[in-house]
């Protein structure tokens, strides 16, 4: 399958004769050191005529740069994480990078064993969506985490929650809802998401809008306690909300099935707006009206805080704008 | 953040100090050779209760062995190639390999691109799901393809696609239908997704049943093609077939919307089976009834083909059993 055009490999030195330059020019060029632009076209030139491929683990214990940034996430089958992980991929992949993907399946001590991993492998550097609290983060590692700040010493990339919560609290007042539903669940770790409510709270409060909150426990496993809410909240085939705020797409999907099967009409009796921007097969049409993270935007975020040498001036939260996306469950 | 317990690290002979071992004991046990299990325990005890890190780089250089496996992949948010990915990583987390992720969009300049820089990498070995028919892979790297036969020496893992195609076949008629369509796209490229249209016709062919191919070209772009043979085969609203089996669940979902967008009924009067067993949200609901690749089993087949050393003996094509699963586009 291998072309093999020699049968001993090339060493650098075959590339410091044929590009006619000093051995010391060609590992410096391999190493990615200053050198002239002249120097630098001849060698990578000559190497590629002699077929010559830099060791990486030779490269990586000299230069003590591995181009190699870890992404750690809890899986990558919903697609918020295996779009995170995608366009991750493809923005370090242009500028040389390559990823080291770990999943955690949200395991708080698989999470730790994973930064251990990657730690010890060298990585210049880790993209984490993690929930372990209590994280043990090497200060000697570029780290950037996605959607929960951790603390003040590691950058954060996050849409702008609190505005989406608002967003979808005006979207829903304009077409026409007076009475506001939200429905989100009970994370056991505080994270950025949790500004959704206080967003969609403060746009209620500061508009005199009429709203409540009910959240789901434990949602995937035991919709009871969500059915028995809105069965006590329906009387006569209405529903007693008309415009309802979900925390997630998932969740606004699950409450629209359920409210279709008891009669209710989405979206001429009962609004909805998810969160996320999720569409089917990735890429294909929204699964509800939602407020869309701009996932690309963040992932390109994370990875120019990660890659920006000067380190002590990231950002300690980077909030990306939010949109709204019509999906269907909406008046428009 | 970071627990520092000593200043300075541990060295393997602080190691063999605290295990009262030989160094070479430490340094077998390291790099994976053999050595008594006593000796083993001891070793690692130290080892962790000094907080000695390998170095994986020096590791990597010395033993010849990177634990570390490539998977490339067209992209990560399509459902299919993200159930990949996620479980790839699972199972080989699980025997202490890290995942190197690289996507290729399609593109087969790319694709050569990634298995050159995962070569050079020095991984252990590749899994890929590539497009490129002229792909030059080297001998030297383990290297196991999923759903694609790309020649007798690299091992091919899919799922059993024929006999999918035959049981769509059989669920369609089993339900009453007895005037089938096919509708796929022309793949440019020959693969094993091709063998779905094998099985179909010839179970319809055994089984004396009615049976018309359609192929769409460039199918998510432009869908007139798509659109006009359905409205030519319409009728005083009746569809001239009575039931589809579509290449692919992205494709059988298609095909009802715009069916009961003109005033068809599915599965009452069209019963639409696709192939996949894709979830929403990765793992939801199935978007259609469908033919279920066995996507987890898969990637444990191509995991085990991979590490196994006797790559003599690996099989060249492995096809896994496929299961037909209800999900409410056909009558059971």
């Amino acid at each position: 399958m291998s072309k093999k055009q020699n049968t001993r490999k090339p060493t650098m030195k075959d590339v410091a004769t044929e590009a006619n330059v000093a051995l010391g020019t060609v590992s410096k060029v391999f190493n990615g050191l200053p050198v002239g632009d002249e120097y630098k076209v001849r060698v990578e030139k000559a190497a590629r005529k002699l077929g010559y491929q830099v060791n990486e683990y030779a490269r990586g214990l000299r230069a003590s740069k591995t181009y190699t940034i870890a992404l750690i996430l809890p899986n990558v089958q919903h697609p918020f994480y295996s779009s995170m992980a995608d366009y991750c991929c493809e923005i370090l992949g242009k500028q040389g990078y390559r990823v080291l993907l770990a999943t955690t399946t949200y395991d708080p001590a698989l999470e730790q064993k994973c930064v251990d991993m990657v730690q010890q492998n060298k990585v210049d550097g880790i993209i984490g969506i993690t929930y372990n609290p209590d994280l043990d983060i090497s200060d000697d590692i570029p780290f950037v985490i996605i959607d929960r700040k951790f603390n003040n010493k590691v950058p954060c990339v996050s849409c702008d929650n609190f505005s989406g919560g608002e967003l979808a609290a005006q979207k829903l007042v304009e077409n026409g809802c007076n009475n506001l539903l939200f429905i989100g669940e009970s994370s056991p770790v505080a994270g950025e998401a949790d500004k959704r409510i206080l967003g969609f709270k403060s746009y209620c409060e500061t508009n005199d809008i009429k709203h409540t909150e009910f959240r789901l426990f434990d949602n995937e496993k035991n919709p009871d306690k969500f059915h028995d809410f809105i069965d006590k909240n329906s009387k006569n085939g209405k529903f007693a909300y008309d415009g309802i705020f979900c925390n997630t797409d998932f969740i606004a999907r699950m409450v629209m099935k359920y409210l279709r099967n008891n009669g209710l009409s989405v979206p001429e009796d009962v609004q909805i707006i998810g969160f996320d921007g999720i569409k089917n097969f990735g890429f294909d049409e929204y699964y509800c009206s939602t407020i869309r993270q701009p996932l690309r935007e963040m992932a390109e975020a994370a990875v120019d805080i990660l890659l920006n040498k000067d380190r002590a001036s990231a950002p300690a939260l980077v909030c990306l704008p939010v949109t709204y996306c019509y999906g269907g469950t909406t008046k428009k």
